[in-house]
């Protein structure tokens, strides 16, 4: 798929052709920004912009999406020339990745003509809410795992291979160590980590022959995955062969009591002095289990989070919406009960007290005086404003904001936070 | 992205490249299957068939993909020839696209040597998972609408670009009427629906001059948009405009009180003598509403599903797993706690009494006697053995699996399905 214009909807494209036929072609806001918290999220992670400006130079449409929309039989020439010349050369304005944000607040803001910026909103919607969706999820297990390594193991139930790869760039800004999926690791430059799974000890004829041949395969990388057959019995067949040599960093758990296996497998390992053997435990690992182990003293030393996080099982949607604000310097707003929108574009205004986060106000963009500034420009005129941050920057920037977050809104129960729409 | 090959898990190639060097080559079977299904599933649909076996083309490591797992420092050049060298030779059984299909059942089930089929179980999994996660949730809703009209509504919101594309597919297969994803229609050739937003209605100066510069823009499509101000009194504009000859088919309400608002709008089109205009109901639309809504009368002839179908939000993952089955003829089991697996290449018998389905029984392949046979070979050594289905052929198998459905299977409450491993 070399052009996305025909990621959208039809009727982005009917409302396009219809406001052109109309003349309504004046300069138009939409904001994009998510209405309430789902019950299980204190707070969100902004994620997803790189990916959209990405996305954005290739929201075109090439003879073949031409064709197919002439096929359908309902647009006319001239918006099919109108789409062949298309590309997005409005204002952009952005909460950068990476910073903690709340219901109502603007996460991007789109600026140009109406039928320019419309179209747009199928996209912007589906990147940025995927992956705020799933940083907002990771980041539950950042902070309950207490500096202990946590690695995605995600990509065979994320849905698709797409949402698997940016899954792992979502995840990475949350403060994941790296993933397991190598695409994502090409392409963002996030560390990989692996070893083997349970085929691998099975088709040897033995679990030591198995552990054998994979440290002498990988003898930097020796983590043995125990859980096949016996726990236990494979947590004392590594400290027999480390006793013989062998190189062994590390033991994997993937099934079983993990709450008394890990204190177990360790006592072994510590008794046999493999006091620097890490536990690694995997298997339907989320940041309640992860909050359980860790609090009862679980010798847990890695994590590697699947199924659930790349799902955000607790919370796979979000519900946000990209909303038109302003037409021609009008205020726009729509009055459907619990739909109801904030005209103009704006300005999230940060308070801190004590060093921590107190309070946002989104005021009407030129009326910002006090706080700090969330939204900044991103495009002008379609081109960068500034070059954009590096995914370590990114990671940074969550970094900071975290150590600013109230404890109340650092847990896993529900906590309110307050912002204040001017 | 042209090469699939690093759409895999790290650990996959770590274990081919130990395998290698340990002369584990042998003919190895491993098997696609869902262990438990969740609780809110009586039974699965089987999808993405057609976009494995695409997806097995392409999955090859070009220079680029073996510069990036060189500068992994971790693969030894013989391990990126043989990656070079790789493509899938081996053959591929699996239950069709479309069948109804039950927990510890093989969806697929691949046989070559051990590397190759190995470091296949990242994208066997990924592909089949989503799909079939989606079908499974929107049959759900095919099945409580009682023939009214479904779309896709759900792009915005699914998981990403390709997770969109692939659900209309699903939602397709599973008996969605279409789509408002234009390149899942281009694609797969599904019909597109799709009209305005509220953005349109609160660009014009009023909502009646927008309605008629929609139906003015689109007569054979017009479907007006009623929920942006007040319901019922756009409800009463449209009569008035259709008394004087404006085109309309169709209103959609996309918030608010859906049983009450349903009733009334269609009281006040019938008094008009506008019967054959038709309801849509869009907004928080699943399985659960569609079924409160049908049950009770509400007047609505089409729905829009969007994103708790597209999330498949009240199960968005399967336990499904990719496990290996047979290594050189032998039978190989897992005993882990919970995960235990059943050995060899398998066939599913279905039995039906009465000309429902009874139950199920999975036998090694071979041994086979009665019953519908569900498995079929698909690729023989990396060929395909016969010409895939298209898309309305899966949509038909579907029906008739559908038909033979047992009642108590087709409600939305848990009820159980016999499955026996011989």
């Amino acid at each position: 798929m070399e052009n996305l214009g025909l990621c959208t909807d039809l009727y982005e494209l009917t409302m396009a052709q219809s406001y052109l036929e109309h003349g309504k072609t004046g300069r138009a806001v939409f904001s994009l920004f998510v209405r309430k918290l789902p019950d299980n999220r204190n707070f969100l992670v902004s994620c997803g912009l790189e990916t959209l400006l990405e996305a954005l130079e290739r929201f075109r449409f090439g003879d073949e999406e031409l064709r197919y929309l002439k096929s359908l039989g309902r647009f006319k020439d001239f918006f099919l020339d109108f789409l062949r010349d298309y590309e997005f050369r409005g204002n952009l304005y952005a909460i950068p990745e990476g910073r903690v944000v709340f219901q109502n607040e603007p996460l991007v803001q789109i600026e140009g003509s109406l039928p320019e910026v419309q179209i747009l909103e199928t996209l912007v919607i589906n990147i940025i809410h995927f992956q705020t969706v799933i940083a907002s999820k990771a980041v539950r297990s950042y902070l309950v795992a207490g500096g202990r390594t946590l690695v995605d193991f995600g990509f065979r139930r994320a849905h698709g291979l797409e949402a698997g790869i940016y899954a792992a760039r979502a995840c990475y800004i949350a403060g994941f160590a790296g993933t397991s999926n190598l695409e994502a690791g090409r392409r963002f430059g996030i560390p990989v980590f692996g070893t083997v799974a349970h085929s691998y000890i099975m088709v040897f004829d033995s679990e030591e022959e198995a552990f054998r041949a994979f440290a002498e395969s990988f003898p930097n990388n020796a983590v043995f995955l125990i859980d096949t057959y016996d726990t236990l019995e494979a947590a004392r067949r590594t400290v027999k062969l480390a006793r013989e040599g062998v190189p062994v960093i590390g033991v994997r758990i993937d099934s079983g009591d993990v709450e008394k296996l890990s204190r177990e497998v360790r006592r072994i390992l510590d008794e046999a002095g493999l006091k620097e053997v890490r536990i690694i435990v995997s298997g339907g690992v989320d940041e309640y289990r992860i909050r359980e182990w860790v609090s009862s003293g679980c010798p847990i030393d890695a994590f590697g989070v699947g199924t659930k996080f790349i799902t955000s099982d607790d919370a796979p949607h979000l519900d946000m919406a990209y909303k038109l604000v302003e037409y021609e310097g009008r205020p726009k707003v729509k009055t459907s009960p619990g739909k109801a929108t904030f005209p103009y574009r704006r300005q999230v205004c940060r308070f801190y007290s004590g060093g921590l986060i107190d309070h946002d106000e989104v005021v009407v963009f030129g009326e910002a005086r006090e706080g700090e500034r969330l939204v900044r420009q991103v495009l002008r005129n379609g081109t960068l404003t500034e070059k954009l941050p590096s995914l370590e920057e990114i990671r940074e920037t969550l970094k900071a904001d975290l150590e600013r977050l109230p404890e109340r809104l650092r847990g896993l129960e529900k906590a309110d936070f307050k912002v204040i729409i001017k």
